[in-house]
């Protein structure tokens, strides 16, 4: 089993020119989904982590998160957003198929 | 299948206090593993991506990175460390038992 159930990766990089995910509140979101998934008592590990990374290279689907090991990428572009993500897949185990890019 | 072949986190955190992968080099050597995979021509779709990550909770076996979507975690010392993995894991999809952690 991954040292993690789920290991979820915000792209909060910021570009200068362009689509970028930063312009799209991702730090925020990503401390938001950070804090919602402690507060649900949902990390550590067999659990789940929630983690900023540098650019994905999908900046113009952007913002995104990705779910690993599963490899499922998501949109969103609010925290009811993220608390569908973290409620069906990081609770349920259930693919949000609107949001999945 | 994946959207990235290997997706490859390198923890580049860096703490006030205590054990940190930014201590050991992290961001020097997730730079250089980043100019490798692109000269090897192994990034893109399909194919391998590397990141920077915040702290992925695993300190002290650090400096860590991860693998996915299989999830193995590795930890290097230095530059043939860091090119061991890429030209075994992500060139042969042969697991480096020696820095597995």
């Amino acid at each position: 089993m991954s040292y993690y159930r789920y290991h979820v990766f915000f792209c909060t990089h910021h570009r200068e020119e362009g689509a970028c995910c930063a312009n799209h509140d991702a730090q925020a979101l990503r401390d938001y989904a950070k804090e919602q998934v402690k507060q649900l008592k949902l990390t550590g590990p067999r659990k789940c982590r929630v983690n900023n990374a540098g650019c994905m290279d999908r900046c113009n689907k952007g913002p995104v998160l990705v779910v690993y090991p599963e490899g499922v990428w998501y949109t969103y572009k609010n925290k009811e957003d993220v608390d569908e993500i973290i409620h069906e897949h990081l609770q349920h185990g259930r693919v949000v198929e609107r949001l999945k890019i």
